[in-house]
């Protein structure tokens, strides 16, 4: 390709929306056009890097008997309801009616779509397990697309559907899609992505793991053990909290608290440790207004995510009326008498000696003993885990929280959709069952941003070779100085004849802007034929990180760029795993 | 490919709603499964085809400098309303508003996103020309959609569009890409696609051909010429009429015509040829309900596209109410006072005696010379071509009219849509200038339908190998048979390792069975390994159509199948045109 030819526009300029690199550097370098809020046009060298990745990710489901097929994007509302989610699922999933006011969606995920598809073959034990993939474009109405490629409206997905008689099968396939996945990410370049247990959200579902690109501008918070390497999204990780320090048994007292609002000003007055405070957190049950009061320890707070999974509804921070029989501010467990629900957070457990609230305003009980005064409870950990906190797995003070971008997700989805949608098989004995699935995404935008996070510098991407959207860059300094001109137009051809992807920067334009553009596009060998060096028969190659810089001369040009070209696939390629 | 792991079913009924070949086949192959009305899930099979279709696609596109790039399925209404079609296209369609409440579109063609991703790169006259492709989903919410993957309302599909500063360009790249569409249709097994002159309709423009496969089972009329090779569809074939045996000039006389309701009772009364009737036509503008008669010659019949195109309005037959002034069943030229467009169709011109409606119930006029009792009027051609009528090209009475199926088409488009867009770029002399553009489409799924309907038989498609989902099919026909079996399965990783795409007959099934699958799935060369041929060291090679039915010696079977692979290769290849 002749970069003169190349449609895009690239521009030095910083958009003003742009909070991520990768968005910067999409559009800086003509990569991406924006058509619409979080839905976007692709110009040819990103196509080309798509293209690149969706080759890696046919190959890796291939490896692991996965067959392509193709789902439709516009699917029936009656699908959809099959599996119930057509009135679960939120105002993400676009529905409209077509022109004969048949309900229809846009299809976000292919769960519905895949038991459909596979329903008849799936009728008997023998064809089992089998399991199938797409590269299709799916659109979520998200409220607020952002970050370019990273949170958009429409994109493209790979996701595969996989289809078990035991649970036993469906974990051992769910461990060779873990390796197809990690070798996934490291033939794209970052095999720093590592797989967190996390929760499975709408999907459904029990056991699931997101792959994380770990990175300061990612949007999601990750929980991480230096020690013994255990990792976890937030919503997944298990809060252990040590509470063998605390004070002993006291006796159970109502203290007047004037004037002290906050779990600080509280223990203050009172010469407690905050770290003994039973504090009240109070919630709402979305559908029916029903309170829910947890109870936690008074240092931590409350991840609305575990303890929605926890009540199996969604809620909301109360709004506390004059009718609720709770007292705002004062609420504690001892004589709490609202009609209402309340959880204790397992923070709360082994602390013999509390203070919490006096259900009346002013008061505060101090001594409090939750076994003696309240009775037996249950605890549940419904608490955010907190940077240097104890790892659930190790029991060492070593959880680290980084910031990370999700590259993809696999999920154990047991039978949510089969059941739902009726799909069974007759066993070896002849009985019906119900099939076991697990499904499989990575975005591939997504993915491609992510790619550019894990590689760029500030003048723009450094892009891995495996998808480069070209292997080299001839930048050809001097278009009127015949010697410069015929050496690189020569070289294009050669090299474009041995199958190898050139971009030729034919252009007549100063070397700054020449180079500019280079930096911009990436790619990750460079060829500079300038007049002076080629006046002594040499050739400048380089990689775009210029950790390789070499004079190289003419007559050795192409051996060289293969040879660089071979260690810069060896430097990728060592990483990747063996297929299990 | 084990065949016992191909997710999917093959059955033997014809399902019902089949009116055509290879909608049959797709369903009972296990290529497709409806999801919807006109939509439809791809299973392995047709997924490879595809796969290989758009592989071809890609190629040639490339080759005449195309790039590929990635425009959105859903598009923001804003953007169609820039170049007029968000109102002017029908129900087909797709509107409907994100949960903002903006207004949006799934794309069902991508002149506008086309327009909008090229603007800034077509900026300056240097850049150009230029032009840009994708292969994407699209959705046209069709009111009828039928015959499998012909009509449907999702399908992917190719589509490509140029750039030009003038006329002569877009006519030299015109016609490169008209070359690139006979390469696909021949490397794809189908060089019997022929260019036709259309008509534009919705897309607009000028001059545009469709790509027709002529099969009995297409829904569109083609109007070819066997003597000069003129080809056309229906709308875009001009209609020549030889008036040159009429009757002399006679008196005009107004005629008592009771109980004559039709051309050829009139015709009778009156003792005149049906070829000398001035018959009435009348229709009415649907914006403004505004009458429009047409007269014709009374054995000719009208064609509503082609008097929608003169008018530039959509009409529809008209309801004649009794205030609008003409007489139903008796309009004539002569003396017409009703307030309505007239239109003369070409197939009067040249008639110096006819008869027509009296415009008074019972009564007709004879006699009638329209250029000395009506004046000079213009005559236009919005009659319908007719079998064994007379080429517009060579003018002998050499016209077929055959039905085909549209594989694909290519349009000029002039400035339809940089103009309503506001798209312009700085010429040499810098004044501002309008970019002209085409646009190229091609449905993947169609093509892979019209291929199927090419080749069949009545047991299944023989697919050309170019597109074939596997190249070989091996049948085992004994896995009880220790030497069947492992010969088989040896033969299988053979040619896998070879990198040959092989389906293998693993199934332990009835040969029936085993047969009539393999013709459903239509895969080129077939080897069949039985007990009693292996006994003699042989295996059975054959092509799927029969043509080729060899015994081969065991050790040779590789060597013979990579001949036989070459030969199909060289059968479709030698009928590929070169490149201009």
């Amino acid at each position: 390709m002749k970069l003169s030819k190349l449609v895009g526009v690239r521009f030095k300029e910083k958009p003003a929306d742009c909070v991520i690199d990768s968005h910067t550097f999409s559009l800086r370098g003509g990569y991406v056009k924006r058509v619409s809020n979080g839905i976007f046009s692709l110009y040819n060298p990103m196509k080309r890097v798509t293209a690149n990745i969706e080759k890696i990710l046919r190959e890796e489901m291939d490896a692991v008997d996965c067959q392509e097929v193709l789902f439709p994007v516009v699917l029936p509302g009656s699908l959809w309801e099959e599996s119930g989610r057509y009135t679960s699922v939120g105002e993400e999933l676009l529905r409209f009616k077509d022109r004969n006011d048949t309900p229809m969606v846009l299809g976000m995920t292919h769960e519905e779509a895949a038991v459909h598809l596979a329903r008849e073959y799936g009728s008997t034990y023998a064809n089992y397990p089998f399991s199938i993939y797409q590269i299709q474009t799916k659109y979520r109405d998200e409220a607020r697309p952002r970050a370019g490629l990273i949170r958009v409206r429409e994109f493209t997905m790979k996701d595969a559907y996989s289809f078990h008689t035991t649970q036993e099968d469906l974990e051992q396939y769910y461990a060779r899609m873990a390796n197809a996945y990690d070798r996934i990410f490291e033939r794209a370049g970052i095999p720093g992505v590592i797989a967190v247990k996390s929760d499975s959200g709408m999907i459904g579902g029990s056991v699931s793991h997101e792959y994380m690109l770990l990175a300061d501008a990612g949007e999601d918070s990750i929980v991480l053990c230096d020690e013994c390497g255990y990792s976890a999204n937030m919503e997944a990780a298990d809060t252990t909290v040590d509470n063998s320090g605390c004070s002993p048994m006291g006796e159970l007292k109502k203290v007047y608290t004037p004037n002290c609002k906050t779990i600080e000003e509280v223990s203050a007055f009172l010469n407690c440790k905050v770290e003994e405070a039973c504090k009240a957190v109070v919630y709402q049950v979305n559908a029916t207004d029903e309170y829910v009061i947890v109870f936690i320890r008074g240092d931590y707070e409350v991840n609305e995510t575990k303890l929605t999974n926890y009540l199996h509804e969604a809620i909301h921070p109360a709004e506390i009326t004059e009718d609720s029989g709770l007292v705002a501010g004062y609420c504690g467990p001892y004589r709490q008498e609202a009609k209402c629900k309340i959880v204790y957070d397992k923070s709360l457990e082994g602390i013999e000696n509390l203070f919490c609230g006096g259900n009346e305003v002013d008061y505060h009980y101090t001594g409090l003993n939750i076994k003696r005064d309240v009775g037996d409870v249950e605890y549940v950990d419904v608490s955010k885990i907190r940077d240097g906190g104890i790892c659930p797995c190790c029991g060492k003070k070593s959880i680290r929280i980084s910031r990370g971008i999700e590259a993809g997700n696999i999920f154990q989805l047991g039978t949510k959709y089969s059941k739902s949608m009726n799909m069974t098989y007759t066993a070896e004995d002849g009985s019906q069952q119900i099939p076991i699935m697990g499904c499989y995404g990575i975005g591939v935008g997504r993915l491609a941003a992510c790619i550019m996070e894990a590689h760029h510098d500030d003048k723009g991407p450094v892009w891995p070779i495996t998808v480069a959207p070209w292997k080299v860059h001839i930048c050809c300094m001097r278009q009127d100085d015949e010697a410069c001109r015929t050496t690189a137009e020569k070289l294009y051809k050669d090299l474009t004849d041995m199958g190898i992807e050139v971009l030729f920067d034919d252009r007549d334009v100063r070397a700054g802007v020449m180079f500019a553009d280079a930096d911009l596009l990436g790619v990750p060998v460079r060829v500079t034929i300038g007049p002076k060096a080629l006046a002594n028969g040499e050739i400048e190659l380089a990689t775009r990180d210029k950790s390789v810089q070499l004079s190289v001369k003419k007559e050795d040009i192409i051996p060289e760029i293969k040879k660089l070209m071979d260690s810069l696939y060896e430097e990728i390629n060592s990483k990747v795993k063996d297929r299990i």
